[in-house]
């Protein structure tokens, strides 16, 4: 079997690194806009192979779209394209909504498997990619009646093999959940970061005084803009109402501690605290 | 050497673990509110025993006070009278300004020394003990020109053999940095936790759907009510600053995304990335 796997990123890279661990024969070609990444890439024993779009696809099995979002847009088509009518193709953008339009719209749409691992650090670029980030994680799947039952079938074999969990969900679902889970939380931190940096100005106090308290908040500031920009444009609606329903609430914090109100200060933060009860075990995800 | 840990908590147990390390000779005294806690303490060998304040404290060379904020700034009056005249006072309070104002009452200021290590997690109580918490960190001191050489001296010794980094700031510098690198990051963690909870209801969705990314950012939330509303009221006027900086930066950024203005977008985020650079190491302090 052979996969292409389209950006060699910490996704794609991740994705391809587990599937080597399962499918010791299966033939890797990388295709990357960025050289040096496409080299990085053979070295680290990634892919076995990098080659350009035209060449790789109409020759593979499966086809991983593992580019941002917005380039997932743009090059889904053209995948759709290039593949052998056997092929499938699947993404791992984080919106769902835009591209399942996208794929929608095309005649080969039934070859396509929409598909979203939670999962990711701030890191980015074949060199961030590491075997174990997908393992134990979860992944959604969106209107897989659209596609055909063996690319189903093929795309959540993979995703189980290497110890995925899937979930189902529409693409509307998906992206409003993920507005509240995922967006909302990486503009909260890179506001974070934002503030600190523009209000704090002397850098050594930042660090002296930071503890890893503040660390594991500001985590998420140092992410791609380029990754993300996208993601954020694509999902614009459900995130601005998740970043108005924020500011709302910590408005109404700020209100508490301006007028000195404990009481209402300290049921907030109860409030707060029940995610505790949710979220247990999530680091071991 | 006998020395006293109001609060066995987190940060007061921590403290006592790293010193007993260092000194195993040293007796340890603790005193707590809640019995339960007292008793843990001694199982957990954080203390050799635990007694009433009005007996342990007047036989102690030194007096931790690591209780929340607000009771410090009861307890401090009372334990500054009840203390020998060369025994020393350390406080471990997030807040120092308050703190040092009450001190500054007292005829015994003399033998205290106030002291912030920026450490913690988001569990409290003994059991959230552990040694490893604090070497390593940053400790901040206030005022040391207001307390006696000797008082000074031995403070800076048992912090520095623990192997903490000493800084010095005033009271006033020390709550300022504060509510920007550690107050605010809790705030706007609760807050995230909050606005998750209360429009994601859903449970098993947000479960399923927050990758270690969401989980690293809420950690915050976690933390005990009854220690943070009284760290953000004494530092109500900074804090309240500090808010309204970030609800503005937010809201501007939320106009980028409504407007889909992705140049602005980008620039904020790339901005914010230079936390990046100022963190580096942050996560091995």
């Amino acid at each position: 079997m052979v996969t292409t796997v389209i950006g060699i990123g910490l996704l794609g890279g991740s994705y391809a690194l587990s599937l080597r661990d399962k499918y010791p024969k299966m033939h890797f070609i990388g295709v990357d806009a960025s050289d040096v990444h496409g080299r990085l890439a053979v070295a680290k024993g990634i892919v076995d192979e990098v080659l350009p779009m035209g060449i790789a696809i109409p020759n593979s099995d499966l086809v991983v779209l593992a580019v941002p979002v917005n380039y997932i847009v743009e090059l889904l088509p053209r995948v759709l394209d290039l593949i052998s009518d056997t092929a499938t193709v699947v993404d791992l953008g984080s919106t769902k909504q835009l591209i399942c339009e996208v794929a929608d719209a095309h005649p080969k749409r039934h070859r396509f498997v929409a598909a979203h691992p939670m999962a990711g650090t701030e890191n980015s670029g074949p060199s961030a990619a590491f075997r174990e980030l997908l393992p134990e994680k979860n992944v959604i799947l969106c209107d897989c009646e659209k596609s055909d039952a063996d690319s189903v079938a093929l795309v959540e074999a993979l995703f189980k093999d290497i110890g995925m969990k899937i979930h189902y969900m529409t693409p509307a679902e998906h992206d409003l959940h993920l507005a509240y889970v995922s967006h909302l939380s990486h503009v909260t931190s890179f506001a974070l970061g934002y503030t600190v940096l523009e209000k704090e100005r002397d850098e050594q106090n930042i660090f002296d005084m930071a503890s890893t308290g503040f660390s594991s908040t500001v985590r998420l500031a140092k992410s791609s803009p380029a990754m993300w920009a996208p993601i954020f444009d694509q999902n614009r609606e459900n995130l601005s109402r998740a970043l108005g329903d924020y500011i709302e609430f910590l408005q109404q914090y700020k209100t508490f501690i301006d007028d000195r109100d404990i009481k209402a200060s300290v049921d907030f933060m109860q409030r707060a605290n029940e995610i505790r009860r949710i979220l247990s075990g999530i680091d071991r995800k």
